[in-house]
């Protein structure tokens, strides 16, 4: 390994981002007990932990010396060698984050923060109430202040404005690709999801098995299945929160569920999705933990490893004919709603409905595109906050087929906009999408990886995933690694080839 | 309230412990977590988390701004008041802190933290090898740099080396003090134990009942048992970890305890001691929550609130009364063992033993004594390590009338000196001593807390407990909130009292 001046700008940029690192774990742990195991009476000095958790790495990361620093590493890294270019990377990443911390004023982030909470907290009366109106105004206010970090982070990143927003959960993320794929498959989804329906409609009846289904069980088979699919519980735990999630430390991960005694069908997917997000956290690369550059690669890549494990992997036939007699067991199942054929197409089931969180793999994209779509005018100025609803429900009729009885079911359901998420949406297609083309690109690299499934056999595929993937880190964009583990850039065609396969097959 | 200009010394002086607090109530959810949730592969990362913690807050707390800060502040709080008086203590601990952390040199806490961790992980084996010699040398260069911490913090304090180790754990405690107690029950122990043991010989002899106890229903045992002393599950939590502590911050007190199937009796009171602990860092005062003088007073005043619920109230006989029934149907227990009687007996049993973590209350403050007079010798230079084992067995056969048979039995047995905790041991027996005497005067001040706690009623207890101990904070010293709450200074005599009443009337 080539060595580095201890007393170097970079040596130093380096301790630094080790000590924000740590700091932005114990946040992330100190989230992961909020949600988990912290009595309600806990909350007044949580809140106050992570704020000063918070401000500090803010601090840390905005001290007048950093820029000075990040300007002098340049000259001190080699260009040659495979740690010259993480370490390169890794700069990349360190002067990311630099300037999306250092681009808004601190009177600027705390006017936001300030205008989410209060609308956040309107939007959980507005949507029960279904009362758009009510939250209108908050959530305009939001706009405006999000419209100003755009303004901010373009100058500072030398992007459009929603590329600016975009960039932070999607680095190097540009709304001109998402354009194209997302055009592609909004063309495409209407007509097939007409063919999906009428050929549903020709097979069989979905037995819905019949419960109780005992937590305990619930969970015993959702262990049964991480392990197998590779997470290791000495670095990890599974426990129920109210929202499901994956939190904790590539060390320590810690995915959660919640458990229906009613039904477990959710509950187990809900499991495996996690377990993709972790197994993903757990594979980044070791010499590079506690550094930007370890760091997993934006929301796109994240939600791509989720639901590769979850809608690739498990809710394949090969996974249920391993899984079927796991369940049986686990459950006592006897007869017609316990066949792997049926619970496969309990598992496929196609639906159009209202509510994003709610919907399968092939209405998903719909709810999403409609988001993006509406979000990008609203950042453009294209679109007021008054004409959403209008919008939202003409979108919908015409990406779904149906239109929302009532905003509670339409532009009120997700938190995001209420909460100051804008460009955050796209993100979940371009993972199914990029989910779709990795998959198949593993299949074809390594003929082992299909069968494997079939035997509950995940190594060849996770060996896959782990090299070209996880333990890359934040090393390339993600289009870059995209087109260097499957030879393309991202093409709605192979996400169409596997629901074509998939549902229609 | 008197009204403090934001800009002051003293504001900010307030704005910065408050930051300071938050992060080490961070540290303290952390070493929970660790202790009850982490799976082992998450050490490496949680290590790094609480160092950083850890430093940042130092770096906050040894700024060099600091000094003058709290110079300044003096003037700035008025003498008068309710407000004015707890400022005024706020300050002298925060001057308290900030003198202990900047006591030290950097390279000497760095010096020592090695020296302790290398002790510490020698002394495990040791321990189990029962081969003092193995550890000798590293516990010589422990004990080398602990009176150089020693010989800085009493110039900075103006204490006398030992003085300043104990100043750290009992704050203004005096090892003078501490002599004059000592002495009085050191005297007193040994011939009041052959008595108790000879009245042991004439009683009934002890039927201990036979388990198996069911770990989920010795839980839901102690869970009711805390919700009647006033524990509230909206703030807390009880758990499962190797080493039974009480942690968390005064919002959300985290307890541990840890079951044995075959005995329900010592994680019980396990709970109980447990519970003493977190009933005071809940009552400790709401408006002074992040502020040094909000915080709980000393560890003799904290082991006085877990030894007054166990030792004073719980292995009471009035108490067993009213356990009694719960413990039989918990157990589903018939037959004389499970008489209140008997119970009673198994509670207070008196036994001269080896290991001071295994000692009932009689006995226990013998092995304190013990350690305390060899600490001071070994801080004074008076001691060799090299001598420890042989003046450790002399003391032993002095104070409990048994020489243990090796050295794991003897020297070896307490993490504390191996892990750098010098000044620590005293404040166990102090806090039994204070337990006892805290007791006596609230059973004076209001003659409903004793019939309460045959009933199960603790309410009038606890009401006098969060007036005269738990809401007082930092504000008083020990001696001084002792003297306030029992008209008279730490006293042998009502603890002498105390095990009188219990063992021989």
């Amino acid at each position: 390994m080539t060595s580095i001046d201890a007393g170097s700008a970079y040596a130093r940029l380096e301790a630094r981002f080790a000590r924000i690192n740590a700091l932005a774990e114990a946040e992330g742990m100190l989230h992961w007990d909020l949600a988990t195991m912290m009595p309600k009476g806990g909350a007044g000095s949580r809140a106050d932990q992570l704020a000063v958790l918070r401000a500090v790495g803010h601090g840390l990361l905005t001290a007048p010396e950093m820029g000075d620093l990040l300007a002098r590493a340049d000259a001190e890294i080699p260009d040659a060698g495979e740690d010259g270019l993480w370490r390169q990377g890794n700069l990349r990443e360190m002067r990311r984050l630099w300037r999306h911390a250092t681009a808004l004023s601190e009177d600027h982030v705390e006017a936001l923060s300030r205008a989410v909470s209060a609308c956040e907290a309107t939007w959980r009366d507005a949507r029960a109430d279904s009362d758009f109106a009510a939250v209108a105004p908050k959530l305009e206010a939001v706009l405006a202040l999000v419209r100003e970090t755009a303004a901010a982070k373009a100058d500072a990143l030398g992007l459009s404005p929603y590329d600016a927003l975009l960039d932070e959960y999607e680095p190097d993320g540009r709304a001109d690709e998402i354009d194209r794929v997302f055009a592609d498959l909004g063309a495409f989804l209407p007509g097939f999801l007409e063919d999906v329906l009428e050929r549903q409609r020709r097979e069989p009846p979905v037995i819905v098995p019949q419960g109780p289904f005992p937590i305990d069980r619930q969970r015993a088979l959702g262990v049964t299945l991480m392990e197998r699919l590779g997470f290791d519980f000495d670095h990890g735990r599974l426990d129920v929160s109210l929202h499901p999630f994956c939190g904790g430390t590539p060390d320590d991960v810690r995915i959660t569920t919640r458990y229906d005694e009613s039904d477990f069908t959710s509950a187990l997917m809900g499991v495996l999705h996690e377990t993709g997000h972790a197994l993903y956290e757990r594979g980044l690369p070791e010499r590079w933990r506690r550094q930007p550059v370890g760091q997993a690669r934006g929301m796109s890549l994240h939600e791509s490893q989720s639901l590769l494990v979850e809608m690739q992997v498990c809710r394949s036939r090969p996974f249920l004919g391993f899984a079927t007699p796991l369940l049986r067991e686990a459950f006592e199942g006897q007869g017609p709603a316990w066949e792997a054929d049926n619970l496969y197409r309990l598992y496929t089931r196609v639906e159009p409905g209202f509510i994003r969180v709610d919907a399968d793999e092939v209405t998903y994209p719909a709810h999403v595109i409609l988001r993006y779509r509406l979000e990008r005018a609203m950042v453009a100025g294209d679109l007021a906050v008054v004409d959403l609803p209008a919008a939202w429900n003409d979108g919908h009729e015409k990406l779904l087929g149906i239109t929302p009885p009532d905003d509670r079911r339409g532009c009120l359901q997700d938190i995001h906009w209420y909460d100051g998420a804008w460009g955050y949406f796209p993100t979940y297609t371009l993972g199914a999408m990029t989910a779709a083309q990795l998959f198949a690109a593993a299949g074809e690299a390594d003929p082992a990886i299909e069968p494997g499934i079939g035997r509950g056999d995940f190594t060849a595929l996770l060996a896959w995933l782990r090299s070209h993937v996880h333990g890359k880190g934040s090393l390339l964009s993600s289009a870059e690694l995209l087109r260097q583990a499957t030879g393309r850039p991202l093409d709605a065609e192979v996400f169409k080839g596997h629901l074509r396969r998939r549902y229609l097959s």
